[in-house]
């Protein structure tokens, strides 16, 4: 398969493979911000220069084949991307913007080149959609399974990430986008996706291949100094809002009909007969922001987000205790998470 | 086994895991350094704050059961040691100190948690040596092996790292400490250890396991602008020393009876009937800094490296081309890579 006269990775050799990653690296990422990267690939390591008066914010996250994806159902290049994402979405989080990012991929030695070169196309795209370059990582021989890792550096000014805690009684809790695509995309993957998928399924498919954080809008949020906690949204909000509610000593109750629903995914569950409010809250892989504000603030959100394109809902209030969700004019029950557990056996779903 | 109640990972869930890292390692590390680590472990990504004037050296290594280590040769705890080890050598290569590390492990289902134990255990030991703290990353599920990845970030002050490039033609060569030991215990390995081994088997195999990368001796040689040109040798001297000249655009002679070669080492070679000189080419692993430094300027360097309690040897000379070897009165050779190439098969030894 494939056009390549080198046709997997024991043809090629770990120099002749970072020589070929930084290669397609260099030709499809953006110019790095003017200065900010110093040196990358070719080095013992990256050199990185923050702006003056800027703190870095670091996260990293590990993907490994079968766990959370398959090579099945996601396109390299869709793994690619979806790698850096997840990471440049917790940078946004933090209020930070990206400088740069670092992966390490561990392939099993028979992996087609062209399945590398797609996966390091995707990548690329997404360090260009996001302005975090990769700017260096490393390249192994696994035994069965693709692993890969991203470290993900941002800058924040001085003062000014956001963190979970600091979430206070009768602040308002928000959501940017919508939720429940992912798990959408995902339960379709799950049942068989038909040949030429429908609009709406493409939609849902879409996001969960290609989520698309809205990292822009965290910084705002954060440099305007309005929010008062703010985390995004992987593992699906029942179960990140435990963290958030953690952290900031405070409960929250959310309101089940103000959570926003694409209509993609609306139509997607009715004909899978899902409640559509159960992708939203523990489906996962949202990427999005969730972030709460004091009330009196709230008429400030729309003039910050909407040049970004970003739209937000308030979902729900912060309480002094108790992780909730109510329907319109029910009374309020217990949101206790149900999203995937890595370590437990028999979890939902094959992520 | 183990006297743990909770036996496994499945038994543990993610969160439980987290938690339990996040005391494990806050208990271990050294506190960071005052005031750089801003919020660690607990949020969406950690927040530094390198010193103002200081740029960050960002680098990234995988390390994979079976390719790279063998739970059966290595305890949990020198696995962890290692592999933040082998990326503050990367730091130290850069003229760069340690600032945080991030860590991702994805684990078979079924791992001990006395194993994860002992791995933070060794990990964290690391952490303190080097004032290198963990300050986040991510634990996940893996099908069948063990597959870490590190992330070290670093500090140097602006405009003194030192890169690859830079080797002029008649710079002395040199390398810190000695070459070969790491070879030497992955040999003994190979062959089976001994089950009482003597102290030159214990000596050998201690770095192998545990290597002590002189990173403060990379940060002194780049803060008195004495070296040219810099990078750790962790693939074996034979092969890193093309990308040095490469990258410098120059070639370098290797005076064979210049190898720094330890007593252990040595004794080790001659029982397996082995060149000692061979693993100290190709062994790999030896995590000790390689150097040019104009010779004018050599004399500088035991002032500046004898506090640290660090040698340096100068084992050759920068040429205008070629990578060679001399023996003793002997005609100059090619000096080709012959180490552990990740990608092929039947590559020598099990790493």
């Amino acid at each position: 398969m494939g056009g390549d006269l080198l046709t997997d990775l024991t043809e090629l050799g770990e120099f002749g493979l970072i020589a070929r990653v930084s290669r397609g690296l260099a030709r499809r990422q953006v110019a790095p911000a003017a200065g900010a990267i110093r040196t990358a690939i070719g080095d013992d390591a990256a050199l990185l220069a923050p702006p003056p008066g800027y703190e870095v914010v670091a996260t990293a996250d590990a993907l490994v084949e079968t766990v959370h994806f398959r090579r099945d159902w996601s396109s390299a290049a869709d793994i690619g991307w979806k790698a850096l994402a997840a990471n440049v979405s917790d940078l946004g989080a933090m209020g930070a913007e990206p400088l740069a990012a670092l992966v390490t991929v561990a392939l099993p030695p028979h992996t087609e080149l062209k399945w590398l070169d797609a996966f390091y196309v995707g990548l690329g795209e997404c360090a260009a959609a996001y302005g975090c370059p990769v700017v260096g990582g490393d390249t192994v021989r696994a035994p069965f399974h693709v692993a890969l890792s991203v470290t993900a550096l941002g800058t924040v000014p001085e003062g000014q990430a956001v963190h979970r805690r600091g979430a206070r009684v009768g602040d308002c809790v928000c959501v940017t986008g919508v939720l429940g695509d992912s798990g959408g995309g995902l339960a379709l993957l799950e049942k068989g996706v038909v040949r030429r998928p429908p609009g709406h399924h493409r939609a849902v498919l879409g996001w969960h291949r290609r989520p698309q954080p809205p990292v822009a809008a965290g910084a705002a949020l954060a440099r305007a100094g309005v929010v008062t906690a703010m985390m995004d949204l992987s593992d699906g909000l029942a179960s990140d809002v435990q963290h958030l509610c953690r952290e900031s000593r405070v409960g929250i109750r959310v309101q089940a009909e103000r959570l926003p629903i694409s209509d993609a995914a609306r139509r997607t569950a009715g004909e899978l007969g899902v409640e559509p409010t159960h992708w939203a809250l523990h489906g996962g892989e949202d990427y999005q922001m969730l972030f709460t504000v004091p009330a009196a603030r709230m008429s400030e959100i729309p003039a910050l987000l909407g040049p970004l394109g970003v739209v937000a809902t308030r979902i729900g209030t912060v309480t002094a205790r108790g992780i909730e969700i109510a329907d319109v004019g029910g009374a309020p029950r217990p949101l206790h998470p149900l999203g995937f557990a890595h370590f437990r056996e028999n979890a939902p779903g094959s992520r």
